[in-house]
């Protein structure tokens, strides 16, 4: 069991586990893990180990039962969840600090049955359908009114966070709305416009402009957090991921191909995130959400003055950045 | 050069460099770095080659000439600095965007002359004399009225964003306040009482204390980002680093000393950052602050949801965590 904690230095919220104390070498990086990665072994996200893990919650299947062989892609509960949800969100004080119980829901995507195919290899329609489980997920989560926002994520390769080898993403869905994004909230307040569509009018043809479809454009962002770090924008006017269309799906689908084949080619195999940004969902409407990728190469580690201040340094200049990956999408196939 | 730029959606500062573009290679992270750690080849921190390091600002020497062999601590600007101060500060406007020079000051303290001896291996009087030169720095730092706040921080290990082995410590003066402290201003407006002294006061008979000395308190925070997250708290009321009296360097020597070493002897000699926590400089009073150390242990990799989120998970218990090195901390020399 989770218990959500608050920080009152930092306002952060963290989940801790209750009553577990992993030893050094429990964690993924402890040094065996550095020598290549965790291969070998037996891997719970493979093909016939479906009993391994707990009952599958989606899938995508021809002709097979559930929790059995024969599948594309498996969206499971995290055995290891850092958040369940029971009952209402309640307060417990304890002395000057606060926890809370109810912390919400932690999926797990296994993204492909096949534990040596990375993401970045799968074809595009095997995209597609990840895309679209992923909508159904974040549209089924939203339902519970007790979910105010749905975060969906992966972490490629140990620099990343990624405890496990097989390809998959996760989704979090919390009883409470991160802080995170208040800039977007902050900015139509004042402009009564979306700060998401204003950037994708400004940098349409500008020099941090890494390519674009029909319906999303990818930038390398102004203040970007990470060397190389990468924004796919939908071009509409759009505030929830799980307003996705069909349409859309295809052509994301395509972008996401190329762009990861031109991120592990292009930056010697890094490890990577991909997160999506979107709007809260059963709280009260707030203009300024657009939802939005962010993939970001992990190719240096957050150190003390990023953790400390929040101020994060870059020594990969965005412009620069943007016109490598642009000239590698446009000779990439 | 770099500037600083404003992330609209997270409203986090970022310095990027302008002109640079590393390539993947250049990082320390890069598959080479991963098999030992950067070992072997030139070391520009090694004693006798003081000529290729910018001219020290600070030294501890007996009877050597600056910028020469025979010191124990040496303090120099960071070559790489992703701050530099230029004036006051601008503003630039950029369509939607804002950057602005006159960024601060970067320096690193070069903690020992000799590159195979770590931080955790120095003597008691050598880690005083690192605390005193860091405090003189602090208040030499904060005697330029363009300077808000002095971060001071260390970071050890590959996974805690060190590029370079040889046992350094950085200073980073900033031109503005970050906001990642703002829960101890909150706490005192609301509750017209310190934060931290609330927390000493609660937390030194309870179970996530480590330690204690005359002066100061260890204890595992009740919501810690990071598995095994130690602080270093004075318990009289102090606001400024740079107060600390030579009666407090001596005891907190003493306890950073056996606790780096607990700390790499029970967590399988992990990466760690350490960073100093305290007010602000050259601003309008608000009182709140207390100065403290964070010593975090970098056992797991901030994943996706850390970094989009801000929820940080934490699966070992700090109440379990303390419990451990508080058994260490006493069977310890």
């Amino acid at each position: 069991m989770s218990e959500l904690r608050k920080d009152l230095v930092k306002n952060n919220w963290v989940s801790v586990a209750e009553h577990r104390a992993l030893k050094p070498n429990d964690f993924p990086i402890a040094r065996k893990a550095l020598e290549s990665s965790v291969t070998g072994g037996f891997c719970p996200f493979c093909e016939g180990n479906e009993q391994y893990t707990p009952p599958e919650i989606a899938a995508y299947r021809e002709n097979s039962e559930p929790n059995s062989k024969g599948w594309l892609v498996r969206t499971i509960p995290n055995k290891f969840s850092a958040f369940e949800l029971e009952g209402e969100l309640e307060e417990t004080r304890v002395g000057v600090f606060s926890r809370y119980n109810g912390l919400g829901k932690h999926e797990v995507m296994i993204e492909t049955p096949e534990h040596n195919v990375d993401f970045h290899q799968l074809s595009v329609e095997h995209m597609e359908i990840i895309l679209k489980i992923l909508r159904d997920r974040y549209n089924d989560l939203a339902r519970d009114k007790r979910i105010k926002y749905i975060q969906i994520y992966k972490n490629r390769g140990i620099f990343a966070g990624a405890s496990l080898e097989h390809s998959h993403s996760q989704i979090v869905a919390l009883p409470f709305v991160p802080a995170e994004n208040q800039g977007v909230i902050d900015y139509f307040k004042e402009k009564h416009q979306c700060l998401l569509c204003d950037i994708v009018a400004q940098e349409m043809n500008d020099e941090r402009l890494v390519a674009e479809s029909e319906a999303f454009i990818l930038l390398c962002p102004y203040a970007p957090r990470f060397p190389y770090e990468t924004w796919i924008i939908p071009k509409n006017h759009s505030e929830h991921f799980g307003g996705i269309t069909a349409t859309e799906i295809q052509d994301l689908a395509k972008i996401i191909k190329k762009f990861s084949n031109v991120m592990i080619e292009s930056l010697a195999n890094p490890s990577y995130n991909l997160v999506i940004n979107t709007a809260p969902v059963n709280v009260d409407y707030q203009p300024g959400y657009h939802w939005y990728i962010e993939l970001t190469p992990r190719l240096l580690v957050n150190a003390a003055v990023e953790i400390a201040s929040g101020v994060y340094i870059n020594p990969v200049a965005p412009e620069l950045a943007a016109a490598m990956l642009r000239e590698n999408m446009l000779t990439a196939k």
